[in-house]
């Protein structure tokens, strides 16, 4: 893990904002639009950078901690859900069809005694985590698979000419360990940070929050904030690596190892909603440098996911109430990317429409 | 205009809302896109409606109060904009392209001697309305006109078989004018609706807010407030209509006569940013049955948008800073709606998928 992370093109920063100004439009006034423009100059090293071409990964895995009946699904939901995937028939499948992404699903971990179906990448680790709440959700040789995982599988983005990553999740009682994560991470409580996931009732709420409680005063936790300019880099590190494997999943340390892959590689990456953020957080707290090339996508139903984005410093483009996971809410932000490159890139300039510039005094 | 507002069709959507619980997703998680694709079903008449066809009008026009220095730009930039409308190098052509929508810009009032360029709809009323700090922006004739100007855009598009309409606008010193409506619909204070427009300096702000406060002193607004329920009916119609002519604008009046007549033909709409929102706010006052065909696409910059938003009922979809008008956030929010029919159409059900769902009682 020691391969420097790029700085992103400043100069393709400076040119498009320049351009920006020249845009028939009062300056400023297409908001954010304009921030993602530079944003991807910045990044695509190009002042009017053309729509990136963006590959979508799905991983899939099991917890452990779901025989404490923290999800309103039972635990073989993962499995059908990956031959959903497999068939075409999920959210992601649709929106990945609408954009014209590739796609590709991954089996990093599910509890199935059958192989992944046709169609699904078998790089299964351990047939689901073990229990985090009693113990170590993966051992730390676990935890270095899933990362290569990941890191495999945005190396071979790139290597097609992938420009912009996209990485969604599946996996019953994951948001269990999001939150665990993201309590770690940030310092939060359980009661602000643990949700209803896919929809837990009262009961499974309450449940949920002593697992969380009592998983992160098992693994110590707290201990692991990120601290990106500490002197002490490489402990950092390594208590960012203990929690993950103590309280994370098998397609959430995957997430990790292709976030931080894709930003060695200098390519950015779409973040979706809470557990994607939660994997964020991981990788931030690896290796720093990934979260330039982070750009948050929206901001999930998911109480907590606003604490993560905030401590990441992210704000979203969305915000529709989402709480699907699978990378749907990175899919639907693709088209306002699009619109704000190509507004950047089309757009008649003040000089060219023959069109006055704001009064420079106030009459 | 007596014809009647159609209903909407509850049979459609109630159909809707029953198959969004049978796609493979836990219930309510796909947020805001789950409500969308329903209340399409209710206003297409089909419970799994295709992406409608959409077509944009740009209406532009000039403002007299423009002489009183209230905005960033010179007057004479609304008939410049029109050209670059007609050559198709603005914001709005350019989104409009990329969602291949028909876009037509209509002259409802530009001063300038010249007739419009090629390309553009010669549907001039005046040139520019008169100084509303002064006297009534139009007479109640060229109230009537414009406000037809926009029925007839709104008959030609659905005639050509548009099944979604946006209306845009431009007009130098139009946030003027709105921001005065906006106060006169809802009994908000200047100091709440009225900001910089597209860029005004802190003097030019402060001039603003003097002349929208001196204006509706002028008229005698504060009367008009809408009150969709009363049994005076056209007396709450002929204030607004008073209202509209005292402190509108020509392109405000049009886009009110064109929400107006596509409601009418029971076409939904997608409401733009702060000037169409008060061309919405005056059109529900004239036909308040207009409201359940509107569905709001963005909050503006603009800090007055949220109180039109607000006093209408409406959530927008997107927050992206966006201050243009043009029709520019209506049109951003168009993959927004395509994700959420294409999701609602394209999913496979439990059933087909053969995925399990959510356990009936906690655990």
């Amino acid at each position: 893990m020691s391969r420097e992370i790029p700085a992103v093109n400043s100069t393709a920063e400076a040119a498009a904002l320049s351009r920006q100004q020249q845009l028939t439009k009062p300056p400023g006034s297409l908001g954010r639009l304009e921030d993602l423009a530079c944003w991807f100059a910045a990044r695509m090293g190009d002042p009017v950078p053309a729509m990136p071409r963006c590959e979508i990964f799905v991983f899939a895995a099991d917890h452990g901690v779901a025989v404490r009946g923290v999800s309103a699904f039972p635990q073989s939901v993962t499995a059908q859900m990956v031959g959903n995937f497999a068939r075409g028939g999920a959210a992601i499948n649709v929106l990945a069809s609408l954009e014209d992404c590739r796609i590709e699903v991954v089996d990093v971990g599910v509890a199935s005694a059958e192989p992944p179906p046709a169609g699904v990448r078998n790089e299964r680790v351990r047939a689901g985590t073990r229990d985090l709440a009693a113990g170590p959700a993966m051992t730390p040789e676990e935890l270095t698979a899933a990362l290569g995982v990941g890191e495999r599988c945005a190396r071979e983005a790139v290597s097609r000419g992938a420009q912009l990553l996209i990485a969604g999740e599946m996996g019953i009682a994951n948001s269990t360990a999001a939150a665990c994560l993201i309590c770690a991470f940030t310092g939060a409580t359980p009661d602000a940070v643990v949700g209803r996931g896919t929809g837990v009732d009262d009961a499974g709420l309450a449940r949920k929050r002593e697992v969380v409680q009592m998983a992160l005063a098992r693994a110590g936790a707290g201990v692991a904030e990120p601290a990106p300019e500490t002197p002490q880099k490489s402990q950092t590190r390594q208590s960012a690596a203990r929690m993950l494997a103590e309280l994370g999943g098998l397609e959430i340390a995957a997430i990790a190892g292709f976030y931080i892959e894709s930003a060695r590689l200098g390519v950015p990456m779409l973040v979706d909603g809470y557990i994607s953020t939660a994997a964020a957080l991981a990788a931030v707290a690896l290796e720093p440098g990934v979260l330039s090339w982070m750009l948050a996508s929206h901001r999930s139903a998911e109480g907590g996911h606003a604490i993560a984005l905030e401590a990441l410093g992210l704000e979203p483009l969305l915000d529709l109430g989402l709480r699907l996971g699978e990378g749907t809410g990175a899919a639907l932000t693709l088209p306002i990317v699009r619109a704000a490159l190509t507004l950047h890139r089309k757009m008649a300039t003040f000089g060219e429409a023959g069109v006055s510039g704001a009064v420079s005094e106030s009459m």
